[in-house]
């Protein structure tokens, strides 16, 4: 998993400057998804609906820092009971339910309570790549083995993180910090080699080559997130004539949605909207992702030597895109295409999936559908967790099958209290809520206490025309809200009993002798009548 | 809390033979709320909606068996944290989430296991009421003490909570259970002080008298739920001549909704519909509650001895109705008032709430409001619990005030795949979920998958006329159909981040060093560029 990539900035997905052979090939042996959908535009939320296969509205974690309320199960309590190691290199953005483990007397320091804080996975090398330090201290509060890494390259410092990977060197002894975007251009202070990337796909192989049983790794790479800013050559490897144009018109600034409104006026938006700003960020992230690429090129030479292709289902994705200046906005946060559709290539090694291979599907797909992937994948049997997994198998997909009654619609969702947005609004957080539902065509954005907005994507596949309050569209918001209603009330909290459990148990509380309705002892097999209710104990 | 008592069957609430006294007492010292609605009418559902404050749509034990899924706080987890010892003496109708105690590595018998177990109460005198006995064995595999009880006064037997409470004596040797309901007018074969109520009223006194810190009792009295059989001398206290007439019509048989008609079909409502079934089972319905209400005045006596009333709010309710008949229906399920509407009285003991002593209150309160009313009466500050907890707290209504921006729709929901409703009409389990959505005057109810039921209370009080088909009311159904979707797009799942730590949250991360959309180090206070982000660790 990448994060913040865009759908589009692989050249397997048409960029037209961007080369990425390495990602490419691994589409050239599998099936790419080209309409996956995340659950929510933003890494925690995103990532906590990739984890437990279940939507933002299920789980609860609505954004960064929300913790994963205690009991959703995740990827590794799926795996863990075949017998699978699940494990983490790099990033989830994972907040533990401390208060939770408190309450339930959930030791931390227990093999339980070290997994329950780590997402449901095994501990490798967790790191949610974020260490930056301010006034009021560190954002993340866990040191990372990868600053110690650094000290012991000699890079010194307390935060080599900021002050060599993610900082270039200065005028005088100053840094240019990777957090002011003007730097973006300038190398990093690290050695290639010693950059996040290179190291993390290391720490994927070390974890590869230890691994002595059947295993899951989630290798998340933090970048090409933010702050963007990349070491020799990569930094250089792109210039501005290989930005592509934004995706934006004036249109889109006159009359727009509150709440799109105030998007545009947040400070990175300002920020994107300029050109000299994309001109200097944009080749910076193309450099990023081609680190990764080369990387990856790395990692796959690496388990093609140990035959691990042959029996090791690959998956390369992203938690959310990027808008990089689109519509007037930077960060993701909202669901245009570049925020809210990710990149999704999948490699099955199966000899079942021969007929898919080097193939498109454009099957409307969704994040929470990788945990019954790979529960189907490895046990076949992924049906019996439907009533907690909200999600489907892409197996069918991956053999190159028409999967049976695959969903109409995708979902996406977003809180927006956790920016000014809602206070500029007056918008309480538990009112500021969004809800995308997208069809095969449409995309329907139901904004509580607002207007919807609505995108023809047929007609408009740039969405640059909000069709929200246009009275020519009613008959089609109506349809996608009436599709929402049937969502927002599905079953998803019976997590107890399954759909299996429940038609097992019908009928059984007659044979543990809870008769309803009898009016008189003929009603009943004798069996029950005699034995169990006429006897007189007396007698 | 009474279990299946109907909102009706109560002097004070207008029933013309039946006498209760002692429960007309505490209205006229307290509130009579007059339109009060249970969450789901089925026990089990009902309530862990009563305990957690939340709709079953959010805590997902949707039907009696279904695990209380582990994580789901209650009304002891409330209390408790306020020096409130919460305890429970008889029925909860609750299944512990022993699965998810495993994952969790929950010890069952450490005082957090036992607690979850006991839905979060303090054990005192569990006894879920339901003993029943057949084929397969023990229907509640826990023994009660009651049993014990029962034996050490000379009741022999296994069980003897069916042979001796809940049977008469029959012909020869032979015991005239409870569980046929002809037996009905016959006497229990206990002593009546030896019957179930008067038991539990007597284990209430023995806590209220150990007590020895602030505490909160749920007395959960199993009657005047089925098995419908009294002691002398209730069995025989009414009689046919005290029967109304059943509220029903035929054209409620013709073309009635599909799910109505399965309903109909059942064995229980095929007896219920009976005048022979109703001129037997009613009047010992009403000696039933008749005895509690005898057993409520001598716990009163006892309080007002030992000067509880003066500190000790007291709530008196029902988990759900019963239709008797109603309707053409026996039992509760569906949402017509004799089964989804409950009796709600509550004392007050605080001067504040003399103004309303006496009065009636006709506002639309929920099951889910209790908690909300005991947090807000004991510290005041319940809305910090508001991101969990889905009620509203009574206080404003038991002062005399007028409670600012009420609910305007109480909503109760019904999982039909327990019964064998589902099975005839094919429907999934996940999908066999009704929703009722109520406003001061029309009562509507969303069925996926069927046409809608509507009813007009202000000119068909008797629920007659099932306007679910006619297009007059087409206006009325969508109003109640867009209320619907607000409530199933609510935030209750984001559980461990409230509103308040949301808004407190704002603005911090970049006070932590997370900034975001910087172009030039100037933008930055001199603080965090210089100290942060400006120094070369080298230097």
């Amino acid at each position: 998993m990448c994060d913040q990539l865009r759908w589009d900035y692989l050249s397997c997905a048409g960029h037209p400057a961007l080369s990425t052979p390495n990602i490419d090939a691994l589409a050239a042996r599998g099936v790419r998804f080209t309409r996956a959908y995340v659950q929510s535009p933003v890494c925690g939320a995103s990532r906590m609906s990739f984890y437990t296969g279940r939507y933002v509205h299920s789980h609860g974690a609505v954004w960064n820092g929300v913790p994963l309320k205690l009991g959703e199960m995740t990827l590794g309590d799926y795996l863990r009971p075949l017998g699978v190691r699940t494990a983490l290199v790099g990033k989830t953005h994972m907040r533990a339910d401390v208060e939770g483990m408190q309450r339930l007397g959930i030791d931390p320091d227990s093999i339980i309570g070290v997994r329950v804080q780590e997402c449901g996975f095994d501990p490798y090398e967790r790191d949610d790549g974020l260490h930056a330090v301010g006034p009021d201290g560190r954002y993340d509060p866990r040191q990372p083995r990868y600053n110690r890494y650094l000290n012991d390259m000699g890079y010194a410092g307390a935060n080599p993180w900021h002050d060599w990977a993610n900082a270039a060197a200065g005028e005088g002894n100053q840094l240019a910090s990777g957090w002011a975007m003007r730097n973006a251009g300038k190398p990093a202070r690290v050695a290639e080699r010693d950059a996040e990337t290179p190291y993390m796909t290391r720490r994927a192989i070390d974890f590869m080559r230890e691994a002595d049983a059947p295993w899951c790794l989630h290798l998340s790479y933090i970048k090409p997130h933010w702050p963007y800013i990349a070491a020799a050559p990569y930094h250089a490897m792109y210039t501005a004539r290989d930005v592509l144009p934004a995706v934006r018109a004036p249109a889109e600034r006159v009359d727009p949605h509150p709440i799109y409104r105030e998007f545009m006026a947040l400070k990175v938006s300002r920020t994107f909207a300029r050109d000299d700003v994309r001109a200097t960020v944009i080749p910076v992230y193309m450099g990023l992702i081609k680190q990764i690429d080369d990387q990856l090129g790395i990692l796959f030479r690496f388990m093609q030597e140990r035959g691990l292709f042959e029996n090791t289902m690959i998956v390369f994705t992203s938690d959310h895109g990027d808008y990089l200046g689109d519509h007037w906005l930077g960060e993701k946060d909202l669901f245009h295409e570049p925020s809210v559709k990710v990149p999704l290539v999948v490699y099955d090694p199966s000899p079942a999936a021969d007929p898919a291979r080097g193939t498109r599907c454009e099957a409307l797909v969704e994040a929470i559908d990788l945990v019954p992937t790979f529960l189907d994948a490895l046990a076949g049997d992924w049906r019996q967790h439907a009533h907690r997994l909200e999600g489907r198998s892409l197996l069918p997909w991956l053999h190159g099958q028409q999967a049976s009654a695959w969903r109409e619609f995708a979902i996406s969702e977003y809180n927006y209290a956790f920016l000014p947005v809602a206070q500029s609004l007056g918008v309480a957080p538990r009112a500021a809520c969004l809800f995308m539902i997208l069809d095969r065509r449409w995309k329907y954005i139901h904004a509580p206490g607002f207007r919807p907005m609505l995108y023809d994507l047929e007609t408009d596949p740039d969405e640059l025309r909000d069709l929200g309050a246009e009275p020519a569209y009613e008959g089609e918001r109506r349809r996608l809200a009436d599709a929402l209603v049937g969502w927002g009330l599905r079953s998803a909290q019976r997590t107890t009993r399954s759909e299996g459990e429940i038609l097992a148990a019908y009928g059984k509380s007659e044979r543990r002798g809870i008769l309803i309705g009898v009016w008189e002892e003929d009603e009943l097999q004798p069996e029950l009548w005699w034995e169990y209710l006429g006897k007189d104990e007396r007698g």
